[in-house]
C-alpha cells in the first residue's frame, strides 16, 4: 500500500510557482529583468531577503540516513521518503514549505559545513534521523553559529511531546513534578532531551537506563560525551542496577527503547496512579492493556491505533510556523517549554481522562495555539527579530 | 511593479504535496509506519529511489551569488531571487522541480563539496550565475564525480540558443558554418562555451576578444586556465589588435560583453549578409535598427521587445527534462548539440526570415522538442540508464 503510493505518485514532493507566468511581462517581472530590483535591495540591505524572497517560510529537513525510524544507519537515498514525509506534514499542518537535504556524509565536521553552505535559502533547520551522540553536537555546533533555528526533533519534538502529556497526566494523578521519581529507558537523542526537558519543567529525580543499565557516576562510558552529561545530572541517589531497579517505585515510565522490555511484575513495582509512555515503533515497551491490567493509571505510546499517540506532529510544525513568524534566532529551551503546555492545554480541563491527556495527531489547532505560544516565548526571550 | 511582486507573494517558490494527507491512514501511508517501506526497498537497492522518491524531478538550482544577472557578485542572498524565478521557470516549461540552493562560500573546493553533499535529493544539478573561471572547474569536477547531470546554464544554454540561431540564420544567408569567419567579444563562461559548441558544429575560424583585445598565443593571460584553453583553440591565423580588428570581414558577430561595444562602421566591416547576436543585457553591443542598417542581415539581441531573442529558457527546461525522463547520467555535448538543432527546427523552413530565426520564448512546444531530441541524444551516447 504505502509502496504503491509512493511509486505512483513518484515521491510526495513537488514545487509550486506562487506567481502566473503567462505573459511576456510575467516573465519580465518574476525573471529578468525584473528581478534585478529585488537582487538589488537585498545587497544592499541582507536582511531584505525576508521580505522579497521565500526564505522565510522555508526549512531544510536534513538527515545524513544514519537513524532513520527504527531502520538505523540506512544512507541518505533511503532516508529520503521520511524527509519527504515531513516536509509534507510541515505544509499541512503549518503551511510551513520544508525541503529535504540527504547529505551524502556522515561526518559530523562535513554535515556542519554543509548545512552552514546552504543556510542563505532557508529560514530554519530541521535535523532529523542523525545518530547519537553526532545529532547533539551538529545541532548544537549549528545553534551557534548560524543566526536562523536548529531544532533537531529527533531530541526535542518528542521530548516536547511527553512532557505535554506528562503535564496533563499529573493533573489527573495529583503530583507535582518535583516530587516524581521518573525511570527513562534509552539514553539516545530523544532520552537525554526528554531528561533536559523534564529538569527544565521541575523534575528532580531520574534515572536513565541504557542497554546496560543505570547510568551513574562511576560507570565507564566510553568517552561518550552525551552519556558522560546524564550521568552528572540524573540518579541524584546514585542508584545503580537494570531497568527493573530503576522503575521500582517510580512514578512515572518513559520508554524510547525497544519493545517488550518492560513487564506486568515491573509495572506493579511502581508507585500508585503510575503514569507510562512507552514509545518504542511499531511495537511499545509494553502493551497498553497490559500496563492498564499491572495497575498503570495513564498510558501512551507511539501508535495510532492506541489512546495517547506521542507524535511529533503535534510538535514540530507549530513550533516552526511560530519562530518563522517572528524571524526567530533561536529555538530556546523557553519556547520549547511554551511548546509543551500549548500541546497540554488543547485539552480543556473538564475533557482530560486516562485514555485523553494528548491531543489527537490530526488535530489541527494543536499547530495554531503551538505556534502562537513559541512565537510569544520568543518575543520575550529576546530572539525574535519583528 | 517587480519589488511589489516579490514583496506580496513573499518570493516566488513553495513547496506542494502530491499526495493527500486527511485522515490518519493517509498519515500512516506517507509518514510513519508506512514510511518504512520505501525506505526499506531503497536500502536493498539504491536506484530505487528513483522509484519510490521525488529525486527523479528534482534539480537543484545552485549558485555562489558571484555573477548575478549583470550585477556581479552580490552574496548568495541577494542571488535568491533569481534562482527562484529560474525554478519557476522550469515548472512552467517543463514540469521540472527545481529548488534554490544558495551557498556561503565562494571557495571552489567548497562548493565542490557541498554540491556533493547535497545531491542524494536530486536527479540533476543546474549551475547559475557563478563567476569565471570557477564555474568552469567545478562544472568540470562535478561532472565527473557525480552520477547525475551537472550543467551550467550561463555557459551551455546561452551557448544551445546561439548556436540554434546561427543554425537558422546560415540557411538564410546560404553560408556553411566551416567556412564562417566569427568573431566574440567577452572571453567569460557563456563566450568561452560559446566557442567550444561552435567548433563541436563545424566552425574553424573563430576569433575570441576580452576587455583587452583578441586574444592570441603569444598573450599572457596570467595563468587563468580559460583564457589559456581559448588561445589554444582560436585566432588560427593569430590575428591581434581588438574587436574592431577582429570583426573586419568577419561573417558573425557574437557578442556576450557590454553595452555599445559594437558601432555602426564595425558592422559596415563585416563581409556580406553578417549575423549579429547582441546579447548585453538591458543594452546590447549595438541596437538591431542600427546594426541593420550598417548592412547585417540577421540580429538578435537578449530583448523580448526585439525579434530574435536569445533567451536561455528555450533550452533549459526542456533539456533537463530531457535527462531527467531517460535518468540520463550527463548532460554531453551530443545532447546539447541535439538541444541546438531541436530548437532551431522549430521553425519551418518557409517560415523563416531575419526576423525569425529563433523562437518565441514563450512557446511551449519548444522545450518538448528539446526534451525529446536530448533523451535520444542521450540514450544514443550510452548515458540514458531507462
Amino acid at each position: 500500500m504505502a509502496l504503491e503510493l509512493h511509486e505512483k505518485s513518484k515521491g510526495k514532493i513537488s514545487i509550486a510557482s506562487k506567481v502566473k507566468l503567462e505573459s511576456r511581462d510575467d516573465l519580465s517581472i518574476a525573471y529578468t529583468p525584473g528581478v534585478a530590483e529585488p537582487c538589488r535591495k537585498i545587497n544592499q540591505n541582507k536582511s531584505d531577503v525576508y521580505k522579497y524572497t521565500s526564505k522565510g517560510n522555508l526549512v531544510a529537513v536534513v538527515t545524513d540516513g544514519t537513524a532513520v525510524l527504527g531502520l538505523g544507519d540506512i544512507g541518505p537515498e533511503a532516508g529520503l521518503p521520511v524527509m519527504e514525509g515531513k516536509a509534507i506534514l510541515f505544509k499541512a499542518f503549518a503551511d510551513v514549505d520544508a525541503f529535504p537535504i540527504c547529505l551524502s556524509s556522515t561526518d559530523t565536521e562535513e554535515i556542519i559545513k554543509a548545512v552552514k553552505m546552504i543556510a542563505p535559502t532557508f529560514g530554519g533547520i530541521n535535523l532529523e534521523d542523525i545518530s547519537a551522540p553526532r545529532c547533539i553536537e551538529i545541532e548544537e555546533r549549528l545553534r551557534k553559529e548560524l543566526d536562523i533555528p536548529v531544532f533537531h526533533d529527533d531530541q526535542h519534538g518528542t521530548a516536547i511531546v511527553v512532557c505535554a502529556g506528562l503535564i496533563n497526566a499529573l493533573k489527573l494523578v495529583n503530583k507535582s513534578m518535583s516530587e516524581l521519581k521518573i525511570a527513562v529507558n534509552g539514553a539516545g537523542a530523544a532520552g537525554s532531551a526528554i531528561v533536559k526537558m523534564l529538569l527544565g519543567l521541575g523534575a528532580t529525580n531520574i534515572i536513565i537506563c541504557d542497554t546496560k543499565g543505570i547510568l551513574h557516576k562511576n560507570m565507564d562510558t566510553r568517552g561518550n560525551f552525551l552519556k558522560d552529561e546524564l550521568c552528572k545530572i540524573t540518579n541524584p541517589h546514585q542508584i545503580t542496577g537494570t531497568l527493573e531497579d530503576a522503575m521500582k517505585d517510580a512514578d512515572v515510565f518513559i520508554g524510547v527503547s525497544a519493545a517488550d522490555m518492560v513487564n506486568e511484575p515491573m509495572v506493579k513495582s511502581m508507585a500508585k496512579d503510575s503514569i507510562i509512555f512507552a514509545m518504542a515503533n511499531p511495537v511499545p515497551e509494553i502493551m497498553p492493556d497490559i500496563a492498564i491490567s499491572a495497575g498503570a493509571k495513564v498510558v501512551g505510546t507511539g501508535r495510532s491505533d492506541f489512546a495517547n499517540q506521542i507524535n511529533n506532529v503535534l510538535a514540530f510544525p507549530g513550533i516552526f510556523r511560530g519562530a518563522l513568524d517572528v524571524r526567530a534566532s533561536d529555538i530556546n529551551e523557553e519556547m520549547k517549554i511554551a511548546a509543551a503546555y500549548a500541546i497540554a492545554n488543547i485539552i480543556p480541563e473538564d475533557k482530560l481522562s486516562p485514555e485523553y491527556v494528548i491531543p489527537d495527531a490530526l488535530d489541527k489547532e494543536v499547530a495554531k495555539q503551538v505556534a502562537k505560544a513559541v512565537a510569544e516565548a520568543a518575543i520575550k526571550t529576546g530572539v525574535a527579530r519583528i
